[in-house]
C-alpha cells in the first residue's frame, strides 16, 4: 500500500498544508509523536495530515480533548444529498485540521492553532439505508449490563473531533455543525478529555476518572494494523458511554479495586506480576493457592491473545455537573476501533457482560456503532466509494 | 508586607510541599511563569503555593481548566459549623494543590500531577449572614441587559478550582464536594477552559469562543496590587455567565465586529492604533471625521484609566452541548477580581449595560458575588479571621 505519509506530503505541497506555516507534522502511523511535539512552542501548531488512504484520528496518540457529535438524517435523505453533505464536511475538515479556516468560517481567527486536530467521520447503519445500501455495521446485541439511554445512543453520522486544545475543538465542532445542520439534526454530543498536552510523556499510560491506568494492553505501533485496518483503509468504531458508579467505587479498599480490575492500582501491573507491561500469568497461584489473576477480574475476562482480535481503545473521560446532593456525573466515553465489530468487539463485551467484577462499578448508558470509511486523496471526499 | 513567596517557602519546608517531589514552583505574583513551566516535563508537576497572606488562584496566569462550584448552606448553619467545614476544605486544598492526596482521598492515584492547581474560596453574602456577620459584599444591582437564571446565580460558598489539567480539576472537584456535602448543597457548577498549556506563550493574550483577543487591558505584574488586593490580603470576585449569541455574531462582517468591540479582530489593536497594546486614542478621527474609537464600542464604554479602578479579569470559555437544531450553547464564565465591587465592577457594568454595542451579542444569564478572604498560614484555615 502506498504509504500514508507519502501521499500526505503531496497533498501538503499542493496547497492546504503549506498555508499552515510553521505547522509540525505529527506521527500518523500510531507511533507516539516525538517528545518535541509536546513542547511549548509546537503544541498549538502541530498538524496531523488529513488526506491519505486511511482517516486520521484513529491510530495517532489521542489528543487531550474530544467531541463526539452524532447526527440523525431526516426522512427522505438520499444518496445525492449525502454526497453533497460529505463533500462539504470533508472540505471543512481538510482545511481546519491544517490550521486553515473553513470556506464559510465565521470565526477565522480561531483556525490557526490546530493542535493536532483530527476530524474522523463514521457512518451509522441508518446512513447506508438512506443511501439504499446494505449497512456494513449492525447495532450491538443487547447485553445484560446495558442501561442504555436513547439520548446517548445511535446516530447516522458521527463526527469525532480531537485536538490538544479545547478551543480548537469548540471552533471545529461549531463550524462542522453549522455546515451539517441543513442536512441532519444533532442526536447527541459527548465531550471528553484526557491529560493535557505535556502533563505526561506520551509513552506513559494515562489514568481515567476512576484512577485506573487505562490502555495498558492497547495494541501499539505495528500491532495496530492487523487489529484495526481493513485492506481498503476502512475500520469500524464503537462508542459506549460508561457511567462510573464512582461513589460505590470510592468506598472500596485498594485491594478490592485491584481484584476487580486484575491490576495494581498504583503501578498497573497484573496481579501476577510486578511491572505494568508484564504479561498476565493466568496459571500463577498466590500464597493461599488461588489464581493470582482472579477468574472474574476485568483483565482476565477481556483478555485476547490473537493480535487480529484486539481492540484499539481510544477512551476519553467525561465529568458532567454533579446533582444538588453532590453526586458526580462522571465516566468514560469508551471509543474502540477494530476491523470487525462482530468478530472483535462483541465477544469481548459478551464475556465482560457475563462475568466481570468491574460491572458493579461501570454501567453502559449509551451505545453506537459506525463504519469508518477509508480516507481520501486531496481531490476526493470521505464516503466517495460508498456514495457515488 | 511579608512576601507571599517567603512565607510559602517556609510552609513547603514544613511538610506539605516537600511530599510533592519534583514539583516546580510557578510564579504566584501575577507574573507569567517562566517559559520552562509550560514545557512538557513540568506541566504536570508544576505547583502553586497554597499558604500565604493572599489566596492563590487570583494573580497567577490562569491555568487552562476551571470549575466554579457554588454551594448553598442549609437553614440553621452556624459559625461553628462553617468553621468545621472551612478547616476541612482548607486542609484538602492545601494538600491537593501540592500534589498530595486529601486525607480522605478515595482516588489517591489522581493526586500527584497538580498541574498548577489552585483552589480559591469565596464567601457569598449568605455565608456571612449564617455566621451572624454583616456581609462585606452585596448582590449586584439589576442591569437592563440581565436575563439571569437562578440555576447560574448566587451561592453561599464558592470553590474556584483551576489547573492546567482537566483530570486534576475533576479529581479536586470530586474530593472537595465529597467533603463539603455534609455541610452544603450544590447550587451550580460551571466548567470552563482556556487554551491548553503550551498552545500559546503565556505572555500572549488568548482568544475567546467569539474569536476576540480577550484580556488585552488587564492589569499585569505590579498593576495588579492596587486594583485587586486589600491590605488584609482579601479581595472580591464577581462571576457572571455571559451567553454568546454566537450565531448572530457569526453573521456580522469583520468590520461590524470590530466596531462593536473597538479593536481589530486579528491583531487586537484599538481601532485608533496598529498594535494590540497601543493605548486607545479617543480623540482620533477617522477619514470621514468620526471618532476612530466608536462612542458605543465595548472598549470605549469599559475604559478605566485610574489603576485602582481596574478589574482583573480571569475569564474562561464554556461550550455546552448544542440543541437538536445545532444551535450552540457557548459563552464566557466572566470572573473578575477587584478590591471593591461597588467602586470598581458596578460602574463599569453600568456603563456597559447602558450603551455597549456588544450587548447585542452577549447576554448575562448568571451572576454571583463573593468576598475572597485572605490566605492562611500552614497552621491556619481560610476564613479564620471572620469565623472565629
Amino acid at each position: 500500500m502506498t504509504s500514508r505519509r507519502h501521499l500526505l506530503t503531496g497533498a501538503a505541497a499542493a496547497g492546504l498544508g503549506a498555508a499552515a506555516g510553521a505547522g509540525l507534522v505529527a506521527a500518523a502511523d500510531g507511533q507516539a509523536p516525538a517528545p518535541a511535539a509536546a513542547a511549548a512552542s509546537t503544541t498549538g501548531t502541530a498538524i496531523v495530515p488529513f488526506h491519505g488512504p486511511r482517516q486520521a484520528g484513529v491510530a495517532e496518540d489521542p489528543p487531550a480533548h474530544a467531541a463526539f457529535v452524532a447526527l440523525t438524517l431526516p426522512a427522505g435523505t438520499d444518496r445525492r444529498g449525502l454526497a453533497r453533505m460529505m463533500r462539504l464536511l470533508t472540505d471543512d475538515a481538510a482545511r481546519l485540521t491544517q490550521g486553515v479556516p473553513a470556506l464559510g468560517d465565521t470565526d477565522a481567527t480561531l483556525a490557526p492553532l490546530p493542535a493536532r486536530l483530527t476530524v474522523t467521520f463514521g457512518f451509522g447503519p441508518g446512513l447506508y439505508r438512506a443511501a439504499g445500501l446494505q449497512p456494513p455495521v449492525a447495532d450491538l446485541p443487547k447485553f445484560r449490563i446495558d442501561r442504555l439511554e436513547q439520548r446517548w445512543s445511535g446516530g447516522d453520522l458521527l463526527l469525532q473531533i480531537c485536538a490538544d486544545d479545547p478551543l480548537t475543538v469548540a471552533h471545529t465542532q461549531r463550524m462542522l455543525i453549522k455546515d451539517a445542520r441543513p442536512f441532519a439534526a444533532i442526536r447527541w454530543v459527548q465531550q471528553g478529555f484526557r491529560r493535557s498536552p505535556g502533563v505526561q510523556a506520551p509513552e506513559h499510560t494515562q489514568r481515567n476518572v476512576m484512577g485506573q491506568l487505562d490502555g495498558t494492553a492497547n495494541p501499539r505501533g505495528a500491532e495496530i494494523d492487523p487489529a484495526v485496518w481493513n485492506d481498503d483503509g476502512s475500520t469500524t468504531l464503537v462508542v459506549r458511554r460508561m457511567r462510573a458508579e464512582i461513589e460505590k467505587w470510592d468506598i472500596l479498599s485498594v485491594a478490592d479495586k485491584e481484584n476487580a480490575v486484575g491490576r495494581r492500582l498504583e503501578s498497573g501491573a497484573p496481579l501476577s506480576g510486578t511491572l505494568e507491561h508484564d504479561e498476565p500469568d493466568f496459571t500463577k497461584l498466590d500464597a493461599s493457592g488461588l489464581p493470582a489473576m482472579p477468574d472474574f477480574s476485568h483483565v482476565t475476562r477481556a483478555r485476547v491473545t490473537d493480535p487480529t482480535l484486539k481492540l484499539l481503545r481510544r477512551p476519553y473521560n467525561y465529568d458532567g455537573v454533579p446533582n444538588a446532593a453532590g453526586h458526580p456525573d462522571a465516566g468514560l466515553i469508551f471509543a474502540a476501533y477494530q476491523k470487525d465489530i462482530a468478530r472483535q468487539f462483541v465477544p469481548i463485551q459478551q464475556r465482560l457482560a457475563d462475568k466481570d467484577l468491574l460491572n458493579e462499578w461501570i454501567t453502559p448508558i449509551g451505545s453506537a456503532v459506525f463504519a469508518v470509511p477509508p480516507g481520501c486523496a486531496a481531490d476526493g471526499w470521505i464516503g466517495e466509494q460508498a456514495l457515488t
